[in-house]
């Protein structure tokens, strides 16, 4: 649990600050974040976000990017920014490579017949109807089958059991995943006709963890899939034993060129409207769940911040772009919007995207060189009651969907949220909508609230901070 | 976590107590409790519990009764008792209609179309590879089920989501256990074409429930189903909003007169051989887990601490009798064992199940009149450094598989274990061996070594102290 402080309005500190009123046409930071702390007390009381999410995994649940029910999806957001005073609502087109998930299990086959627990990974090829039945070749780190001579796994199906670590930033996630991402070619180089890993999770359930993967062009495709992490301990200690058999069947199918939609709300900048905040979060989900944490509560925390600031009786200098990513899980929404931005992106003075779940967030991390400037020691104090912090390091990501605009040169800024269970349920049949509390996830907004408020609202230039700090 | 004391083998009081001797053939119950301390804490560290249930939820896994993996699991056990001493090992056959799990699926079909994650209940009649397909009428209590007039059901799927109580004595689950075993029959009466409960549960994940149900003859039998806790919820927030349509597929069929054992095993007593003290477990187990939990953790509970006694140097007055049951969740081996045990009822000093998962044992419930006793006393002095204590109150159930028994007049104890979270993944497939401590379940191999030994090597007569009580 966070402890946050509900404040009369303002901390005394900031009241008097405020009392200071310069010539500038920019009203004065202190002045500013009275406003922004106003607008994070506001936020722990307001329903909007979590019935935002509650809707979203309720009346459309799993959205696929590329499918119907992700159309669906970009359907009813159009409409809830629309209802709700965004300016400038539309959905930006782009067509991705749509991966569908078909027929999908596995038994143990011998000693004794069992069955397991799995799920397709995003991306894999299928086993064809009738499966692939072969021995399996269990390594319990990625290293020891990295370790493997080519030809050591001809026609055996490889299988990967390491630990994922926990931890409060999400780190175990990033260390594991090339076990997901490159597992598959690595285990094909060497000779496998399928693959099966741990699922990258952090649970105790028979809810296998999906994902996508990257097949390396110089291996041949295999199928792949995620076991759930008790029936990869359950294979673990049978091959302890001896010989285990294995019969895998997945059936997924490719529609090539289907369509998806970023979608995009503004709340316009009142003096200078051409420079952009862009906040976000994405509409797509895996299809297992109802993609309520993942990321129902990121586009629900973009949507609550930016609603928020729109109802403010005076809108900050610059605009609030929220967008809606319409295709995050298969690595398809952020390139497709910095290609389509290319020409903008020397005006989007920063980028964020929330996805990390649902819970409070408990630090800020600006571009390089801002958290010790004015505006980071500002932001400091307007969120230290609400129990985060300015973190003294800069983002090495904003989120995947702003990773191609971080490219072009957009500063970005990632809000740490806390994801000790986030990965119990990330990707799984799990992710649904009694996993968030709606206290914690108002923190989050109230914190995204704030900082877009300060950015959008005074003249901070990261790109100059940044050349100054270097 | 209960505190369990490590006492040197005896307690100062028991050790002094043990110097009077009498000239009884039977020895003193002091003298006894010194040898159920010294089982008790050798209980603590002996891995054999532990090892019997990891090898059955590993090397045979879910083990359905009446099918083969059951078969398989028969032949397991046996091998396990004969090969670690005990006498007399053979199994009883009995028949039962076997119902087989088929394939099992459900969808809203409007609003929107989304997956929902159920589960058939045993016995359940199919609906035909076709499915079902039918608006739903929800009910967020089971009473207001009951209250609905004949007729208004008609052509409906019938859905209860009524919450079931969190309790450390599972009391939780016996006050909900019509909604599952009688609900069926009550919206058939009332004109429903399927039956859809929330999970019996305390748990929020995609995992439903199975459980048995029982069908009235009153009534056509309609097919009946369990949701995920996370589900139910998604079709109370969305009947909420309108009618919802679901399609249900099931199709179990059922296996008349398929065979299946009570495996049993003795430790034969030194004196009074035919004096029978009866404890066990049940071998079957639902089939979407491991049966780690419900009942791997009660066989092997009963198997460590017969093992215990039969170690000891000097064997008990009366016969220790394990029996591994062969078909609890489908209620028929309790009534196998007692028709088939019908002239030796008289005979059998105490029978008790453990079946309630795999936590410590936090008190013994006796039967009428022993707690207050020299027996129940003693027993209270000897399992009071394992954590446990004598219940003031005699048990009204010693388990399904030993009711038979009890109503044959066999006097039956309760050990009663932890069972906070045992119904988070009671007859789910979440019932596999991780949710095992090895410390917890060697805790309630301990308090039952203690009290199978004292029960044994004493005189204690159940029948005369109920007598004297009344």
């Amino acid at each position: 649990m966070v402890r946050i402080l509900r404040i009369a309005v303002v901390s005394v500190a900031l009241a008097s600050s405020a009392s200071v009123i310069t010539a500038s046409a920019t009203p004065p930071l202190e002045s500013l974040a009275v406003t922004a702390s106003s607008l994070g007390q506001k936020a722990l009381d307001d329903p909007a976000a979590y019935g935002f999410v509650a809707s979203l995994a309720t009346e459309i649940g799993q959205r696929l990017a590329g499918t119907e029910a992700h159309k669906r999806a970009v359907a009813w957001a159009e409409a809830k920014l629309k209802g709700t005073g965004f300016d400038n609502v539309h959905s930006e087109p782009f067509t991705l490579p749509a991966w569908i998930r078909g027929a999908e299990s596995a038994e143990i086959v011998g000693p004794v017949p069992q069955h397991l627990a799995i799920t397709a990974l995003g991306g894999s090829v299928a086993t064809g109807a009738g499966g692939i039945e072969a021995e399996i070749a269990l390594f319990r780190t990625y290293a020891e089958l990295l370790a493997a001579p080519p030809g050591s796994l001809n026609g055996k199906i490889a299988v990967v059991t390491q630990r994922m670590v926990r931890a409060q930033d999400g780190s175990g996630y990033g260390a594991a995943n090339p076990i997901r991402r490159a597992g598959p070619s690595e285990a094909a180089k060497r000779g496998a006709v399928a693959y099966l890993l741990r699922s990258l999770g952090t649970d105790s359930h028979r809810l296998p963890h999906t994902g996508a993967l990257n097949y390396d062009d110089g291996a041949p495709r295999i199928p792949a899939a995620a076991l759930a992490i008790p029936d990869a301990e359950q294979l673990e200690r049978l091959a302890a034993l001896g010989p285990v058999r294995v019969r895998l069947v997945l059936t997924p199918v490719v529609a090539d060129n289907a369509p998806s939609w970023n979608v995009v709300g503004e709340v316009k900048g009142a003096e200078r409207p051409d420079e952009i905040i862009l906040i976000g979060g994405h509409l797509d989900s895996w299809d297992l769940g109802t993609g309520a944490t993942d990321d129902g509560a990121g586009v629900a925390i973009a949507f609550g911040a930016a609603r928020l600031i729109a109802g403010l009786p005076q809108r900050p200098s610059r605009t609030i772009r929220v967008v809606l990513f319409g295709a995050e899980e298969m690595d398809f929404s952020g390139a497709a919007y910095a290609k389509a931005h290319e020409g903008e992106a020397g005006k989007i003075v920063m980028a964020g995207e929330a996805d990390f779940g649902a819970r409070t967030v408990y630090s800020v991390q600006l571009p390089p060189g801002a958290a010790g400037s004015d505006f980071g020691h500002m932001l400091g104090r307007v969120i230290a009651p609400l129990g985060a912090n300015v973190d003294r390091r800069p983002p090495l990501f904003g989120g995947e969907d702003v990773r191609g605009l971080q490219q072009a040169g957009v500063p970005v800024v990632s809000l740490r949220q806390d994801g000790l269970d986030y990965f119990d349920t990330h990707h799984t049949a799990d992710d649904t909508l009694d996993k968030i509390d709606p206290k914690e996830l108002n923190q989050a907004v109230a914190v995204w609230s704030a900082t877009t408020y300060l950015t959008a609202a005074s003249d901070v230039d990261f790109r100059s901070l940044a050349a100054s700090a270097k």
